[in-house]
């Protein structure tokens, strides 16, 4: 039974959609979904699977699955051990006890709230997603509902993930940061740094860190406990980019 | 940027392991996994993949998600809608609204809790995990921890899975059950036709519906809200073909 299954060592995925968030670039991305509510995406599919009968009844579903493909991390090798940033970046875990991109097989899983369907003309019907932590333009592999029968597990221990569920930065931003940004946006960004992006931990309190943010160039600081925003300013660049 | 991604069709994924469990057949396994905690199941890597530091601290977590081909559900087409078998298998909702294995990428995904990691010497670490919903020797592409930061969502709402989410068979075993299976076996064996394994909501109290489950052969009928368990056999078929 099962013989040509045994022999397979693989298959191939396609990808179904593309994920369009506020984040060009990997730094500054939440490590995992749902941390910031406030970071949206939108989830276009791409022509051969943009049906909308393919999404008929979703919206009765109040968080959705993404698999997705780690585009940005892609590696010809892959390493038994990863070193998780929130362990400091020096303690080593098994990549299969963690959620590392960098793994045999570089997909990734978030779990992102349903905010609604958007019927478009040129795209077709769009899912507006919160809670993201994926690079913009990543590659969609399959969306699922979340069943919370058999996806919510309320008696389930995190391991070394839970030692660090409660650290935060408390995060300073300029007085002027809600004249720039939208109110959801500012939430969003000061979501995005207090979860420290910083590499490693690196303690440098004069060393100055860039993100991007939903067409901004943000600059911070941090120093012990604290991050202070020190710059919000339009991105000309990324805005000739599109 | 990302020209080279945005032109991509798709990736090629390798199986990392596979997963043993007592069902060689479909017919019978619960449509979600974590829903009977008793069926246990053996995830052995593959020799390229078989190192014990990519395990390292996966003990600390409670529950893993399970990445898998859904090995026996390929086909060259996918329709956009399927019509799930507890909604009676008349309703349709849209593929990307639901779990079934037939889909774009026929990826599944289900929560395991780890039971414990077994050292062995043929087979390097094996993961002993509870609550599957595979059939046996289903390939697997990704083992990742559960994160209740991220996978635990309390305010999940679960669309038309949520209106179902109580319905149960009260199941009658024959009295010497308990001589045929060990306890753990009795239970998961009750738990995987509580769940209703029959196609369509067929209501047909003589018809014999028959499964196998861990060597063992098992017919069962099915009237009103109750299934009575008519026969439980040691499949000898099933042990030749090891």
């Amino acid at each position: 039974m099962n013989a040509e299954k045994d022999n397979a060592k693989g298959m191939t995925v396609n990808y179904v959609a593309d994920i369009y968030t506020g984040f060009p670039d990997k730094f500054g991305i939440p490590r995992q979904s749902g941390i910031v509510p406030e970071l949206t995406g939108r989830i276009v599919f791409r022509p051969e699977y943009r049906d909308p009968e393919a999404l008929r009844a979703i919206e009765g579903f109040s968080h959705l699955w993404v698999l997705f493909d780690f585009s940005l991390s892609h590696r010809d090798n892959w390493s038994p051990t990863v070193r998780p940033p929130r362990l400091g970046g020096n303690a080593r875990v098994g990549v299969f006890a963690s959620r590392s991109p960098f793994r045999p097989n570089h997909i990734g899983l978030s779990c992102v709230k349903l905010i609604r369907v958007e019927h478009t003309s040129d795209e077709g019907d769009v899912l507006i997603v919160g809670g993201v932590d994926m690079v913009s333009g990543t590659p969609v592999i399959d969306i699922k509902p979340y069943l919370p029968i058999s996806d919510r597990r309320d008696d389930a221990v995190g391991g070394y993930s839970d030692d660090r569920a409660g650290y935060r930065l408390e995060v300073v931003l300029p007085p002027d940061a809600d004249k720039k940004l939208p109110e959801e946006l500012v939430k969003g960004l000061a979501g995005c740094i207090a979860e420290d992006p910083r590499p490693s931990y690196q303690e440098d309190p004069e060393r100055v860190y860039g993100m991007e943010f939903e067409g901004f160039e943000v600059r911070f600081k941090v120093a012990g406990g604290t991050a202070t925003v020190t710059e919000i300013e339009r991105n000309q660049e990324a805005e000739l980019d599109v």
